[in-house]
């Protein structure tokens, strides 16, 4: 099955990402044949105004991926821009997309109004599910992986497929059918989602003593001031991580010392940083070795490219016969 | 200096093409750094629902360009859809280029009344001017001949630039000059303005039989309704011929003779007729030395697209380094 995939240069990922979008990536270029791309064209969408560190973030994506596992013998690893057929059905897609499906589009406005203060009301911005729909039609995608709140996106894709198969009376462009994914909720520094937005994030290229650092700075159970307060776990984000992190012996132990304070904060997140970073290792390892080779990255990429470019040459060519152009 | 000018392949070229666009290329390229190209990604916007006859469409612009002597060897001949480079320079400008500006193009709106029963609510058709200044900047043109009704067009195109530089403080963006344009406005064979809507073309593939029978049965000065009748020839649209195709002592002759019915109407025809046949012979000669050749076509618009993608992507990896991509 052939299976797409993108994800925005924003910035060092981090063990949200890790839990979610990566460890479900993973999983896929077992099974599946895999297009795993840098959208850095849809980077710009919102941030066109502020491209300064827009290659550093595509570098720092390609070197997480790698060193998290995503590996480039298994799926089609490769950077948007580098395709420029992308764009070719962009243009083409755009030519058949009525303005109103795209104003319907629920994250339009939300986003725009989150967004105040950048000008968002641009072509581009208004289009972008144009683009994303042209990324998932080039390579006849049978399935995307997709949260819930973006099914409305793939939905779009499907329809934009499914207008063009009929205007020009073809069958050439695939509707792709919904991974419907869950991304577990992980907690940040804070207590709160983690979320670059909230600067509450472990990213995965920390260094263990940053890893370290963070979590013992970890706000817990606010109701547990001093050493000898019990604590109750359930409302405490260090637990959410020793469910995740740690063993689950560990974990049931952490749960029955804390609610009668045999255990204090400080020893309790010791445990889950152990495990934290037990984790990261190899992730670290995997990073400081790709390092080493500094056309690593190039190397992979251009790979990547040539197989995309070809794979979405032969569907452009498709593409042009069923509109005779 | 560098102009950039595009026609839509939308059928054959007639006489007032000729008399317009064509004779001003002709005169461009003598002194000018051409690039002229089909525009066929253009003729999608407005027309993406029936695409059957496009492929035609664009080899017989092609063909009547060569025939008239846009000449291949002075001035860069392309196909637009050719050049990727067109679709990714409209990625990047539709990210920067706000909506209400392309909702005020003073063309947007009445084209869409016009071609009322075509759904032109389109993602495309909003952002053709778009397209058209990454047509033109990706060439970094100086010039861009237009018609006064363009001039908005145009101006769009360097508040693009204008944009772009500003916010990627750059300068590698350069804003095109109107070359303003006069196009004689030709009568056609039912006295209306010569236009393909109309039906009342003579083309410049027309055969001499064609062009004749055309001619013959051309409107004139409806008081003259008998051959005995006098005539007045500043009514008669054959008369506007004259003054286009026949020599000063011929018009001067027919003006005389129509006012006293010394001449009848199919003889002002015939020779009217004769001197259309004189100007449009040598396109006919060329035009079937050309179809002797059945790589000609190719082969202009292969050497056309080599120059034009070489220089398309000099200005993109210029457009990449000033944002930063």
């Amino acid at each position: 099955m052939r299976v797409v995939s993108g994800m925005q240069p924003s910035g060092r990922l981090h063990l949200g990402n890790d839990l979610g979008a990566l460890a479900n990536w993973k999983t896929l270029q077992e099974e599946h044949d895999c297009f795993f791309f840098v959208a850095d064209w849809h980077a710009l969408s919102a941030n066109y105004e502020d491209t300064g560190r827009l290659r550093d973030h595509v570098r720092d994506l390609l070197l997480d991926w790698l060193a998290s596992g995503i590996n480039p013998d298994r799926a089609t690893i490769f950077i948007q821009s580098q395709v420029p057929a992308h764009a070719v059905l962009f243009v083409l897609l755009s030519m058949i997309t009525p303005i109103p499906w795209l104003e319907r589009n629920p994250t339009y406005k939300e986003k725009q109004e989150q967004l105040e203060g950048r000008d968002l009301s641009t072509h581009g911005f208004l289009g972008y599910p144009v683009l994303q729909a042209a990324d998932i039609l080039l390579y006849k995608a049978e399935a995307v992986p997709v949260g819930r709140d973006q099914l409305p996106h793939l939905e779009l894709t499907r329809e934009i497929a499914r207008r063009f198969n009929s205007l020009y009376r073809t069958g050439v462009l695939t509707e792709p059918d919904a991974l419907l994914t869950q991304f577990p909720k992980v907690a940040g520094t804070d207590g709160r989602k983690m979320s670059k937005s909230y600067g509450n994030t472990i990213h995965l290229s920390d260094t263990e003593a940053e890893v370290r650092q963070k979590l013992k700075t970890m706000v817990t159970d606010p109701a547990r001031v001093k050493r000898h307060d019990p604590g109750t776990p359930d409302v405490c984000p260090v637990f959410d991580f020793h469910k995740i992190y740690s063993d689950a012996a560990v974990t049931e132990q952490v749960n029955r010392d804390c609610r009668t304070a045999a255990i204090g904060c400080i020893d309790c997140k010791t445990l889950v940083a152990d495990r934290v970073v037990a984790r990261l290792s190899p992730v670290w390892d995997a990073r400081a070795e790709i390092e080493t080779d500094p056309r690593r990255l190039e190397d992979v990429t251009q790979a990547g490219r040539a197989r995309a470019a070809d794979v979405a040459a032969r569907t452009l060519e498709e593409i042009r016969d069923a509109m005779k152009i």
